[in-house]
């Protein structure tokens, strides 16, 4: 199957090949030693936050629904791997008819996490789950960290909007994904016209510094602008003096002006004097946006200026200095022989080198003080004490292969922003710190 | 048009999406005001590499080409725009019928940059011309970050070969991009099958700790391995003790062992060790292969250390801590009136903040020293001097909307590794410096 006629710029005919090799040789390997039906669980966590970070969000786990479902060898795919003698017929055979039967559940997308948390599980055959962990990883690591970054920036910014913008600093299909992201983090609209086209995300922009340089004057520009897209539009007005193109605009629009956007300068001075000119100018109503590298301390630091929305862009889609979380999916337990009815053993990699994990299929719940307030995050393995039941973070996601619900943005994005505002006041705090949450593990023997 | 058929995890049906919104509404402006057919020269620099980084490494300039030939309005795409209202329906109608029909030139891929080289010019009508600007930067930016941490870490890692793995720390598609600009930039194989499969790149991958994890013993995984994979096989030895996991596996492999990977630990102090034992066991071929969250920092300090292969993942995809160049899109040039013969006239944003820019269409050249080593980049408007001709940087991309050449992925590696050959000793240093060519800007009044 070749995509090259649907005028995509990329040739991926399903989601399977976004999968590094080794997948398919401890498949192949585990066929031919009868080990690959042994049932598995893998959980998917972090070691550890970002440095100074205080909470992650989990992001992306819709687009993990879709990737799963998508989740097939077709005969493109499968030609490839016979070409290039990946694996061998066997293997092939076994991945031509590959639809993942198992379960999947995990915190839902929104909520926050903390080092340990059991962000999401996956559970079936080893041979199922096993050829999941990159796709999955690549959607959980990518989505959250710019969702981390878009919640800080969300936050500093009070109720004012922000703006996101960052496409042309990043792939232009992970722009897709970090609107998506910067969405549920908080963000109230996107720039970029493929989200607002697959997510439905609303769109903006107006106009840049070329659109003022292709007319004789500034005053040509403004006028183009206001005529083709009405006084409410948003006139950008630092290509060359801004106290003129300020004076020029509302000459222009007139005081119905809709906006001035500021993308250079210092800021903070400018949008003052830019804010009392409009004022002088009976140009009150008229909003602020201002643009240039802003990331969650420069819009902290604009709190008291006469700011009404920020675009933040560069520092958005690269995670505010942490582009990636460092989310893993290992394997936490598996059946104790290749017989069917065989229990489940916990397993764990014990090596040095501080990449041990713990073993075993961990639930995860939210313990609030008297007042309500998050104050740990508890993982445990075995039953959840009964004074926990209530507060279990894990959901169902697939079912028997079957995807049991999707979710609208919206309800992603309000289940952040409530989950946030139930932590305590020093996770929204910019300053470095440790994670908000301590996570505190317990192991209630089975037999309790 | 639904690409969900497909069992791609995204749904956009052309490139003309990966567009920030503002670009449409701009064309709708000059459209309306009569300037939408000026003549315009849009160009592509960076006014400053990442700091401390001594060159830039353009990649991408392959898949730009792919993106504008598929930057077409199909009716999915202008429905969407006429739905939420983005422009109106004299816009849709030209957007119906468009097709890039101008001319891109620029650096050739794996080329290296300098502050204020021409990366790219794209020349056309207005509106054909702005357009392009968020698809083009995005590509540029992305690939280049990661392409420009590729080649620190190749030089890093001298002849041997570098492997690319870390699709699962970066979104799924710009895995595959990464490990195409990584192979430009030097690395020899990736992990991630769907740039094998996109891009023709070698793939490789064993296994990993699940698969040891997997079995009742670290023996039968070893045994399953190699009786699935053949002798030269990876094994990875550091799920329990290393030192025992190294004798199992050549009692399990003979000395015939392909490779065993570490992955955790004192990577210098196991690599010793394990050469150590390895050639103590009779097993002196089997190479050593580590991989844990290298950088080309850690690979240089292996350089001494028994290692014949590098894996890459977080370091590589993120661009080892610089994930996005900052080149930007600007129009330097445009018709002087509406006239279809109106000469150009250079353009350029005047405003304070440090984000000012050359005017006029640019020529760059590389002027070498006696000994043919290249002192520096000259870049230019007017006619370039006698003694640069020769020298020019800039290659024609695309003619009259037509691509004009396409090469292997091969022909712009050797490109990058002769160019980076050329440039003073110095530009392979790893501390942090200056650029390593200083760019000088020459202007030939075009009288001359």
């Amino acid at each position: 199957m070749n995509t090259a006629d649907l005028g995509l710029p990329v040739d991926v005919p399903s989601t399977a090949l976004f999968t590094d090799q080794y997948e398919l040789t401890m498949l192949q390997a585990a066929l031919k030693a009868g080990t690959a039906e042994r049932r598995s669980v893998f959980e998917v966590f972090t070691r550890r936050l970002p440095e100074g970070r205080r909470y992650g969000v989990v992001a992306g786990t819709g687009r993990v629904l879709d990737a799963v479902e998508n989740f097939r060898f077709d005969a493109g795919v499968l030609g490839f791997l016979r070409e290039r003698e990946i694996v061998d017929e066997t293997t092939l055979d076994w991945l031509a008819g590959y639809r993942f039967t198992g379960d999947v559940l995990g915190y839902p997308e929104g909520e926050v996490y903390f080092p340990g948390s059991p962000i999401m599980r996956v559970e079936g055959s080893f041979a199922e789950c096993v050829l999941l962990e990159t796709v999955i990883l690549s959607i959980l690591n990518h989505d959250s960290a710019i969702a981390a970054a878009a919640s800080r920036m969300s936050s500093a910014a009070g109720t004012r909007p922000l703006i996101e913008m960052g496409a042309r600093r990043t792939h232009e299909l992970s722009a897709v994904a970090a609107a998506r992201a910067a969405y549920v983090g908080g963000f109230a609209t996107t720039s970029d016209l493929a989200a607002g086209f697959r997510y439905g995300i609303p769109t903006v922009g107006t106009s840049a510094h070329a659109f003022t340089l292709l007319h004789d004057t500034e005053r040509d520009a403004f006028r183009a602008q206001v005529d083709a897209l009405g006084r409410g539009t948003t006139l950008l007005v630092d290509t060359y003096d801004v106290a003129e193109a300020v004076r020029t605009a509302v000459e222009v629009a007139g005081p119905e002006l809709g906006a001035v956007r500021i993308d250079s300068g210092d800021l903070l001075l400018v949008a003052h004097r830019v804010r009392q000119q409009l004022d002088e100018l009976g140009a009150t109503d008229t909003k602020i946006v201002v643009t240039s590298d802003l990331d969650e301390y420069a819009i902290a630091s604009l709190a008291a200026a006469p700011v009404d929305a920020y675009g933040v862009g560069t520092q958005l889609v690269t995670g505010s200095g942490h582009p990636t979380a460092s989310m893993v999916y290992k394997l936490v337990a598996r059946a104790e022989s290749d017989d069917p009815r065989a229990p489940l053993v916990p397993v764990a990699k014990k090596s040095s080198g501080g990449k041990t994990s713990i073993g075993g299929r961990k639930w995860a719940a939210r313990r609030l003080d008297e007042d309500g307030v998050a104050e740990a995050e508890v993982v445990g393995t075995g039953p959840v004490p009964a004074e926990l039941a209530g507060r279990q973070l894990q959901v169902e996601l697939i079912r028997g292969g079957e995807v049991l619900a999707r979710e609208p943005l919206d309800v992603v994005r309000d289940r952040h922003i409530a989950v946030r505002a139930g932590l305590p006041l020093s996770a929204t705090q910019l300053s470095r710190g440790e994670p908000v949450l301590p996570t505190e593990y317990v192991q209630v023997p089975s037999g309790n």
